[in-house]
């Protein structure tokens, strides 16, 4: 049965292409006002094109950006595909070497790709999925679960209509299992399904001394410096093992299960070829943990910017009244992010010296998403990848997060399957982005052989 | 002999006052090329206005604006006076409640002001000498010493021709003693001749790690961030004592002398005051030390500025390639501002974990000024300036830097009697520059009864 289908998709690659062509060329970037009826041209485009399927599609209102949701029948466990249709802006243009609404097949040193803003990010991916459902539709006149598509326009601005349209919708939305295709491959032979992802508290650290800038001649010296206090505070957030300092901060950071450590094992994940590309050559996490580990399943703190009195060009002999730090937390397991922003606080509060004051404002709070592999349609969907690709699929964490993932979880109760077929030099967000022409097509194959696993469970 | 020049100069304030402004009302800014004719312009005021008390009086050309030499006979020691008639800019010009090239007497709380760009930096301040020269020539038909006067006019744009003209007319310039007029009192009751400032070493400590900015979700963990590296440096830079760290730091600190602290105790410093002024309320500096030897006798090191990643609204998850400090120690004694880079730099270098590296830009490097208060000349002044002020004059400290009080004595082998008559409040560099009408008087007498004690020695 399978066969048939990936023949299909094989000798339709072309008007697949030219099919994503047509929906790349909307340029629905949704973070710029002036784009709206661009994302709103997108909705519409997807609506048509699933409804040729067979799906029954609509395009739904929300605050911002509408949401396209999708409904077919079927008779096997009941999928909700996630992807979004809006795309990043495209400064700076003139690093771009085409328009990046005019999309194209280019040949590069390293194979076929397809080049264009939204081509990886997301829409090459999504229409993977919908490129199997219409092969295996017109091979075998149905498909093989019963599948509801969900694709978001507001993914690069925020999701600010995601969550209260989960849940004015939640019971539309619940299926088995969710489906998502926004993620990569772990190399070019080998696919990946995302399992844990890291979640983060993010927020600004200020730090007040004096109520104005002073001279550091009048008063260098005598007057308190919120720069220094701030630098001790930084410096004093990880102890000599590369361990965060904030107590309880390892609260729900779990030991990886001994299955998924020797899939990542398995890898072979080049930890200093990973590093060397940015001209580092020893790991600078946690001494007891192994880089891959370092990323995939070790929570962080880091600095992300800092800020006080003069930085530009010369010197200025200010002593600053106020310095601030961007700091991030990656969080891991069921680590808390409130909890650990009241310890963190408190930690900077009991380090203050008179006259200081700090305030921590925050960015945001998410925990960290861990799958529930033991679901049989990860093992389904291991198996499928494995088939498809040169290397068996593995389950893989992600150093990034991915909210989404979260949300199917938190809102509706599901679990998903983060697969995706992007590759490290995509470009995402960046000028030239692409999505090799190997990845769509093996992707279409993939989800193909996902579905026709996951049918009969 | 005195008393007639006393009284000379009460009789005549109003045409001293005339002959400010007009010198006032020269817009001499030197850092704008645009004022380049103005400065000029009051470089020939100036000359008009020395030949007119019998000087001879000359503008000299430098690569920049030009200088004021004026040589006038006399009997007694020859003394060397400096000023700069260079002015600040005036922006931002809105905050100005005049025009500041406009100058006026303004009526205030506090009493009656000059107000206008230069009034007390430091036009007003060198005529109050130019003035005292006239009165007593006027009352006596000579000056009571052999006086040169020496204005520059790029004081305020860094003197670059400072020195260069200073070496290539030595024996022109070289005198008994210099005095310069460009400081304040210590309060408006008490006069001082500041005989220790401090000096200065500055620069930018740039910390780089990977070489371009990484994302924190697929690098954080294993990859360095030099943001923390700089933290860790800048947080080891003081001890729990507030001592600095750096190795060799104390190399030259003196002990300030028993005559000179006993005249800082007797000042009755208000620290509170002084702190609380910024929204301080204890002394942060070396624990060992008053705040006013902190001040004025003390060394430190101080962060003036910190860079690193994103300093933006809101957030990004950025780990950065390069984090930076403007950093400055403030000098005393015999300190060597290049054994000290030195030996920071190697700190640094010592501190940094691999895959670091370090770069220190010296932005400056300045010893500081001790004068030599056993000539005669400082103990007259101190009586001089005692008959004209409620309270005694007092050897003091400055926590800043005045380069040009080295420069006398590294260049020409003189000490120099700081004195000058400005307040806190008058707005040095900012709007609505003021010099207090008693400022102006008070200080021309007070150089009266400096010239009458000086010409006996």
């Amino acid at each position: 049965m399978i066969d048939a289908v990936l023949a299909r998709i094989d000798a339709d690659l072309d008007p697949s292409l030219e099919r994503l062509m047509e929906l790349l060329r909307i340029p629905s970037i949704s973070t710029d006002p002036a784009y709206a009826e661009h994302c709103d041209a997108a909705a519409d485009w997807l609506v048509e094109d699933l409804k040729s399927i067979g799906f029954d599609a609509s395009k739904r209102p929300t605050p911002g950006h509408p949401m396209v949701v999708a409904h077919h029948d079927g008779d096997g466990p009941h999928i909700l595909f996630y992807g979004h249709y809006d795309v990043q802006p495209v400064d700076p243009l003139n690093l771009w070497h085409r328009d990046p609404f005019d999309p194209a097949i280019e040949d590069t040193p390293n194979g076929k790709v397809i080049r264009g803003r939204g081509t990886a990010d997301d829409k090459g991916q999504l229409m993977t999925f919908i490129e199997a459902c219409r092969a295996w539709k017109a091979e075998h006149g149905t498909l093989p679960c019963k599948i509801s598509v969900f694709l978001e326009g507001e993914e690069e601005s925020g999701s600010p209509s995601l969550i209260p349209f989960m849940k004015d919708n939640a019971e539309e939305l619940t299926a088995d299992i969710a489906m998502i295709c926004d993620t990569g491959l772990f190399d070019e032979n080998t696919p990946a399904i995302m399992t844990q992802l890291r979640g983060m508290l993010s927020g600004e650290l200020t730090i007040t001394g004096p109520d104005r800038d002073l001279h550091s001649g009048m008063y260098g010296g005598p007057a308190m410096n919120p720069a220094r206090v701030l630098a001790r505070i930084i410096a004093a957030l990880h102890d000599d093992e590369g361990r965060v300092t904030v107590p309880g901060f390892y609260d729900g950071v779990p030991e990886v299960p001994t299955q998924i450590k020797q899939q990542w094992e398995a890898l072979g994940f080049d930890a200093d070829g990973f590093l060397g590309a940015v001209s580092l050559s020893e790991p600078a996490g946690e001494k007891a943990f192994s880089p891959l580990e370092q990323i995939w399943s070790r929570p962080t703190c880091e600095v992300n910017g800092l800020n006080a009195g003069y930085t530009g060009e010369g010197f200025k002999t200010v002593l600053p009244s106020i310095a601030s730090a961007k700091i991030s937390f990656r969080l891991v397991g069921t680590q808390d992010p409130h909890a650990i922003s009241a310890s963190f606080t408190k930690m900077v509060n009991d380090m203050l010296p008179p006259d200081c004051t700090a305030e921590w404002t925050d960015h945001g709070a998410n925990p960290a998403s861990i799958m529930s592999i033991d679901h049989p349609a990860f093992e389904a969907a291991r198996t499928a990848l494995s088939q498809e690709w040169p290397n068996p699929a593995a389950f893989t964490g992600g150093g990034g997060s991915i909210p989404i993932a979260g949300h199917f979880k938190t809102v509706l109760g599901m679990d998903a399957l983060l697969i995706g077929f992007g590759k490290d030099d995509d470009g995402l967000h960046s000028p030239n982005e692409k999505y090799d022409l190997s990845s769509f097509h093996k992707g279409m194959r993939s989800w193909a052989r996902v579905l026709n696993e996951v049918r009969g469970l």
